[in-house]
């Protein structure tokens, strides 16, 4: 079964606003086995929602429209369902009532427009929206001979996401063949994409039956795989044997079978070696910290660091000797070292992280470019460094040195 | 002018994920005088992407396209488009050669499916990507009778961006008429967002030839005024004029006129008293100093400073007697201010900043729920403390209280 969620409301074209109803939509539409094949996001012009909602029925057997419901001269999601289908839309007495009701519960008397919000489709089922004074709608009708299910809701996301729990879902289980959706996440660290994809793609490609959607970011690749059947252990068999081929074929670059990210799993082994992490900071000047600290229940594991922007800092917060920053430069092996040692010594901490290097956009020279990383993770028994150059612009570079820092820690506790 | 926004991935149809380049392509489209009417994600299934593609080019005048021009089997754009348009693919000698420089600065050999990206739609002009292996298209075409311009740009938004900025938007201001466009933005600081609009409100709705949005998020209100008229000068004294009255209503909630954001502010501030800062973050773990550092050139009045996770690293490195601790407590106004004023001595700054609360969602009490934040500002005159409870999730409340903490400093240095 295929379904596209049509967002209503001009101000989810500009700049600055976004659509967000549509991931809690696919997340329980895949829970049913349906999948979400298009997203539109359109204006309030009726034209252009009538010929929206007629491309979606024409390609998709179940359509959500979101918004356009409310009073507003804008809100014109009823009439241009009824428009596309050709039906009628009729005043409903018990919803004008219900309108009226609410308004009185404010102490306002109701406004003219408030009205057409109890405007019902021929053979529409309201659905009672508890949130909010649009009800919903559902229709179960033949377009250009084919059955489509329409369901229309309110915007807001505190109206919406209840709505469609409370009043869609069950009626979609009604209709839909009961299906059984297994689901396994997968996660692997500083394994470049292209290399993920030529490992993985010959093993997944020959399970057709499983959904694989693979998401990189900053040096983080997420590895999500979908399998629906009419019986749940078959599908869970399916994910499990892919998943378990995956997780072969990415060796120690998986980090974790589950889901769960980087930060999470390095706190993870920490708490199983009864091990605690200190760092010290400086091109990512917090943001390591931040991403672990993050983590609720963090403080267990991490005892905290020192941010060392400035040279002297780096002496006074973390210990690095002087002259080691005049001889190698902030940025260098020995300084990471230094950070990694200083800090594991001034804290207490089983191990500690040394990072350094040049952000960008500016600071970078010939032999020391923007993107060079030192990072140096340093326990009682030893003390390792690694040299990296990352691309991008100053946030990036942050983004991907942090990941490469939280991996290092990883393998060296795996 | 109508354009489309397609963004391409099925990873955009999952849960997890949205795309996020739209937003940024409307602000520079809507600069250029073009409405976008709709925006489509849609995943990597050929049938599907060409529909989408002729649906787009049967409505609008511009389609940007985004995504699915890399080198898996999942990358079908290119292929879509041919067969949208009935135009032919080659293989681009030049663009072959690139790819093979760029593998060669990786020192990999260039895996086999990377050669695809080097396909190019008959008549397009190619746009060079610096950030990425796959380069972007630029189509000036004739659809069903008129004339319709595509650009093919890659997904990853550090690739996407750029592109789209260098090779796209001066093709576009060749093609489109001359418009002008008046912009400002302001900022305002922890003010809430329905004292903010019933302030502006009045103001803003008596400039109806200027559009006004207010975003909020986490203590921060952004105000966009946009006028687009024949003459800029005019556009431009309309936007300041409503710009100076809204500034004046905002008072010292405004903290920007120009769009700046708080972190700048601040180290600006900083820069023009010569003075330093330094922070002790407890509950915050690092965002503060990681927001600020995001800033570039933020080194010259960013010392550094501790994450001071645990009790003992409060007193090991910023020197909070431990006694105040059990005293008081670690989520106190006593150990902020101590948290403040030891970070500030250990390191020199100036200005010290303590935060200490309790981010949750455990670790609440009766008396400390979770969502309380204690911060402290100290200099060699004073040390002030204010007292917050903010609701939300951890990473909400961290937010919050990381805003809160930096409009602290800024008012300290106005």
């Amino acid at each position: 079964m295929k379904s596209e969620i049509i967002a209503v409301g001009s101000e989810m074209l500009t700049p600055w606003r976004q659509d967000t109803n549509s991931l809690y939509l696919t997340e329980k539409l895949n829970e049913l086995g349906v999948t979400v094949a298009f997203k539109t996001i359109v204006g309030d012009r009726q034209r252009d929602l009538v010929s929206t909602i007629q491309t979606a029925l024409g390609r998709t057997d179940i359509v959500a429209i979101m918004g356009g419901l409310g009073p507003t001269e804008d809100d014109l999601t009823r009439e241009a369902v009824a428009e596309a289908l050709s039906l009628t839309l009729r005043r409903d007495a018990s919803q004008l009532a219900a309108l009226h009701a609410r308004a009185a519960t404010w102490r306002i008397p109701m406004p003219a427009n408030n009205q057409k919000q109890a405007d019902v489709l021929d053979s529409a089922t309201v659905l009672a929206n508890p949130n909010g004074s649009a009800p919903g709608q559902w229709l179960d009708v033949t377009y250009s001979g084919y059955r489509k299910l329409l369901m229309l809701l309110p915007g807001p996301p505190n109206e919406c996401k209840p709505l469609f729990d409370e009043a869609c879902l069950p009626l979609l289980r009604q209709v839909l063949p009961v299906r059984h959706i297994a689901k396994r996440t997968l996660r692997a660290a500083m394994i470049p994409e292209s290399q993920a994809d030529s490992l993985l793609a010959p093993i997944y490609t020959a399970y057709k039956d499983v959904e694989t959607t693979i998401l990189a970011h900053a040096g983080d690749i997420q590895l999500t795989l979908l399998c629906s059947k009419s019986n749940l252990e078959t599908a869970q068999k399916r994910v499990d044997e892919l998943a378990g081929r995956m997780e072969e074929a990415l060796d120690e670059y998986l980090y974790s079978s589950h889901g769960e990210n980087l930060e999470q799993i390095v706190l993870d082994y920490l708490g199983l070696r009864q091990a605690t992490l200190a760092v010290a900071e400086s091109c990512t000047g917090g943001m390591i910290a931040q991403r672990i600290t993050g983590v609720s229940g963090s403080s267990r594991s991490f005892l905290g660091g020192a941010i060392v922007y400035s040279n002297e800092m780096k002496t006074t917060l973390a210990g690095v000797p002087y002259e080691l920053i005049t001889q190698h430069g902030a940025v260098s092996a020995e300084v990471a070292r230094a950070l990694a040692h200083g800090i594991r010594l001034r804290t207490g901490a089983t191990i500690g992280l040394g990072i350094t290097g040049i952000a960008g956009p500016t600071g970078g020279t010939e032999t020391k470019p923007v993107g060079l990383v030192h990072i140096a993770v340093s326990d009682a028994q030893k003390t390792d460094t690694l040299e990296r150059t990352f691309r991008g612009d100053r946030e990036r570079v942050r983004q991907w040195a942090t990941q490469q820092a939280l991996d290092m820690i990883r393998r060296r506790l795996m």
